[in-house]
């Protein structure tokens, strides 16, 4: 091992995600026989001192207050965006045209327009590009995908997914970047809609081709968080508007001709992160939910659904960890595809979910929002 | 009891649905305190000898084979209409001009305009008139309704209901009446799909004020079921068309505020009769799924949702059964459909649901049809 | 069917068992081709006015008071016993006496003695005689059973089961006739004990050879109740003895080398009638549990457990009732019973769970309780 | 952080425990706010050239062979074992005696005697020693005992614990050391029935005070593994006897009057990893399932379960990781032992369990195989 190649990394930016990559930048390499061999050189960060502590935290060897020195240093070989949505474009489009490779988190933009100009500046770069939808690489996902693949399931006829969660059902939830359309792009449909459709693209190998759909903002003003409230006094009540949707609905058909319907909000009491995606065909089922990540459902030939405890040798990614029955967690996500990404970027292959991949995202849920906006008339996604 | 009046019951049909009501009328007088005294006086059908048989094995003590000699019968204060949707009106309209009261099975009819007819024929009569969605006696739905009402669930957010079931997935499965427009009106829109837009209007105490849909027919082209192969060769392969939907999905708003989702399909691999609802509310949140049906998952304040079995002496109709954890199943639900019914005949009150909610489910099948049509745009939902 | 010959029934008791093989006599004949029509002949009670109450509303054509009379009826040829365990072997032995046809609720009776004389009395009769084990009933618990016959199991190594309720957790809840050993024969052990050691021997088809037991009673004293508090001022706080367990624990060997646990306990929070059965064999594995009782989990070849909804046609006795995933309930088990009793008359064969098989637990509960008494030494069960 | 001290940690073994203890000295520091800073220092193993290798991908910076060395190492202050339990009792000893704190993989010892001795040892230290019971930090686990603790239970009645696996069904399976007594000490009884009488123990806050037992090894005979079979030739069919149990089952009472049950098989087809443990108090029950190990089910008062999502911030360990519906794996329990294994030796309490934890869990399985060798006698656990 000691003769493989070591690849520099930079990451931009450490708050959650930012967390979660540093994790599986640090224990790739225990688990998996990697052709490349990541070190953790630089983070990125506006604070010189938080970045310094997120380091220290978090491993990382050095640090960079601006994301251009980092990508400019010749130590660093890989650029990790774990940035906000309005920042992705920018950093990964310089990035790319400095050679280097790119991991991005999602949505891979905040506009249609941005997203076409990462995947022009990925297609013109020798370097290797990659859009973070890290549920790809929960194994009871990939177990899906290989499902369908082998036509375990047949014809597909119906997707039903939707993404669950509760976290801003309270009013007095302040209005963090999250809920700014300048920031964050859109609400729940950029944030976790996107999740669903990629799933959804992944496991059944088809895509959306068009949508109709409804969204909605629940609550349309909240207070201020800290982070926006500036220089308003402590505990004042001072409100801003919610500038993206708190839910959206839609349902379309996919490109092998199965209906599809999409449900994305954080409005969901009790559902923590019920990612959810049930595929039916004509032989077949399938049924995840996130909050039970280990499982998978499956029938067969119209027979009950077996409970797949998703652990054994021979799943996708699963040899690496653990004996059978010794589930994994939401991190490992990331390590999966870290790992994948370091072999695409070894291999010369396009990653996956590519640039491109991300891009096609963005243009369903661009078609979901002009769904929307248009009496929810059947909007066809565009697919140039 | 010995006091109580006695009234006469005549029964159209005596396929899977005249069955059920059949046990239901069997067993309603042994669980709960009634009112009047149901006896099954006639039971009507086409054939003299089936019929007769049919009476027979399910206890009827007469036998018609015309409807109108049933409905026109001194003995017979009650008319229950277990037939195919294409018989409904005039059998209703007959029985509620000659004064008898009328149980319908749902939809309540093929058309608006029918069933708009028969909401003028119930309006004019003295008799009482129900339209027979079961569903809303499954004690756990009839729970989730009275936690709605309590306030438990604060203002709804979301509904998301399916109905899915496997039965045609077979392509080879014949063109039974339920696959054919003229007899059932729609396929599984009509069929379950009603169901399911009623639950939701019943749980919520909301109405589906709008609707956006897709519908589909995946097998086109069935062999003919020998119902209707006439006098061809055995064993020929005659092939008829199918000329109503297999799977409809649509999302629409409630008259609260609510979006919804609802998805009614015969294609679902592995599901047998899965009638799902979930209700999320800003306090609490609700799921259910027949195949479980004497359970109801309640979650309050964002906490996890506890599996209540709703077997519990004070749960709807529970106490006139058995000890906690001895479960009831799909047949009771009639039982308690017609317990209901009797004491709205007794007290004269509107039977819940009533002919004019028939219609307006109708109005909502019709709507999704119209949407479907005319490319998914957001159709209001008629009401007058 | 109108050839069929009748048989009169007489059934003794009309309580909570009463009621439900009341529902199963006036159901049966509606949903099974029977080889005989059991006719609700006479209903024995001590108190006229009550029983000719309960008469009416069950649907049974007389009464008797003494059920001695009740036995010598000329229209009646089974004798249904749903009385407390202290009276069932003086009933059915003078029932098999007369030449009646015997069906008995569990377990068989109060000791061992009793048992072995009613055993007797059935070897010594030209009629059938039954044990009323229901939960062989459960189409579920039939269809572990074939599984297991089959040879889908392979080798059984272990059987876990449990009985858990929780109804008299509450310390004031009065002492019923159920908690007197005088009456009941035993508690939790003789109750619902016996039900899960008579489900584990029907389905594996082994015989449990030798237990070591713990047995307990956590309430030592409870409030008389009203049934037996005779005379005492209203309010009082007369309280009685429990003289019967409240949980029994115990483990032991099958016939076939199996290792078994079992437990049975009305102490359990939560659980209300969570009769519960697992069964590891060397090609695979069952586990049921009587709250979701249209379920059978079964795992095949070390793979995960499939969820098989016991609804389908061919499974054990579902045939006759409604479409896949229309759910039966705990009532039905009864059906199945009478109807498979009904059966044995006409053919003469011996019914199962017969006399002999209730004498079997019967031996296996005194083995437990000898164990509990005596170090929870590994007490051998009687096979004679 | 750049202040804490920093400890230097040698670890003994790298298979299965090495590797998961390995993710934990790596992670832990990212997550926890830590007292002390350990340094992963010095791996210990026999093969020079493994070991280095294992180093390497495990991130240990030095190794050496003999663990003799390995503890007389100045730059070592923690020791960790994860060998086979025939050694734990030396190296713990010898460790301690050098003044090194020590965290010991489970079962503590083979015997009674070695952990009496290593307790010994421990009182005789200024170091901190732990054995590493790592089901304690499951977050569930340690939120089941936080419910008792608080009372929500009430009085305990029912503790229902079984450790299900299955990966020596296949006759076939090698004789690798786990089935060896000389290396193992005992079979399930030791590897997975101690977690389960620690899990109870810890959760309740009771002792196991007396056992009834059965112990069985089903496979007498096996394959010899290649880790044993020495000069044998390739493909040869040498057999070796099992010297260990399959599987044990007990039951017992615990010191606050509770009954318990045990169970631990490798032959539960089907159940790769499922720890499971049932509470019943008079108030409220607990059940919990490792292999979906970010569930409890909770319920009070008699009322249904709720699942309870153990992803909140104020749940045990949890607050440290991911946002609400992000579950954790098999390895967090080993990171969070190591922080409260520092966090212990930073402050000088004795660590959770402690070495005399692991002596009384030792004594229930010398109690157990008692029991099981005498007839399944009612053994008392020693407690000096």
């Amino acid at each position: 091992m000691s003769d493989r190649t070591t690849v520099g990394v930079g990451m931009v930016g450490y708050a959650f995600m930012g967390r979660v990559h540093s994790q599986a930048w640090r224990s790739v390499g225990a688990f998996f026989d990697l052709p490349l061999s990541p070190r953790m050189a630089v983070l990125g960060g506006r604070s010189k001192e938080r970045t310094a502590a997120a380091a220290a935290q978090l491993g990382w060897a050095d640090v960079e207050t601006d994301w251009r020195e980092l990508v400019a240093r010749d130590d660093v070989q890989i650029v990790d965006i774990c940035t906000p949505g309005d920042s992705h474009a920018e950093i990964a489009i310089a990035a790319l045209a400095a050679g280097k490779h790119v991991i991005c988190e999602k949505p891979l933009a905040n506009t249609v327009e941005e997203a076409v100009a990462m995947v022009a500046a990925a297609r013109d770069s020798s370097a290797r590009s990659m859009v973070a939808f890290n549920y790809r690489r929960v194994p009871a996902v990939a177990l899906a995908q290989r499902f369908v693949a082998e036509g375990r399931l047949g014809e597909i006829r119906h997707v039903r997914a939707a993404y669950l969660q509760d976290w801003i059902v309270d009013p007095e939830f302040p209005l963090v970047w999250r809920l700014r359309r300048e920031k964050a792009g859109a609400g729940a449909l950029g944030d976790i809609g996107s999740h669903i459709v990629d799933a959804a693209e992944f496991i059944t190998g088809q895509h959306v081709v068009g949508v109709s759909a409804l969204t909605e903002t629940f609550i349309k003003e909240r207070p201020l968080a800290e982070e926006s409230a500036g220089l308003a006094a402590s505990g004042s009540s001072a409100m801003g508007t919610v500038t993206v949707d708190d839910a959206a609905l839609f349902i379309g058909r996919m490109s092998g001709g199965a209906m599809a319907s999409f449900e994305a909000t954080r409005f969901a009491t009790g559902r923590k992160n019920a990612m959810r995606i049930e595929i039916n065909g004509s032989l077949g089922s399938l049924a995840f939910d996130f909050e039970s990540m280990n499982e998978l459902w499956f029938s067969a030939g119209g027979g009950g659904f077996e409970r797949i405890l998703v652990t054994e040798p021979d799943h996708p990614y699963v040899g690496a960890w653990w004996p059978p029955g010794h589930g994994l967690g939401y991190e490992h996500t990331f390590t999966h595809e870290i790992k994948d990404f370091l072999e695409a970027i070894a291999t010369g292959a396009d990653p996956s979910p590519s640039f491109a991949d991300g891009l096609r995202v963005q243009r369903v849920l661009a078609a979901v929002e002009q769904s929307a906006a248009d009496g929810s008339r059947y909007t066809i996604v565009e697919d140039r």
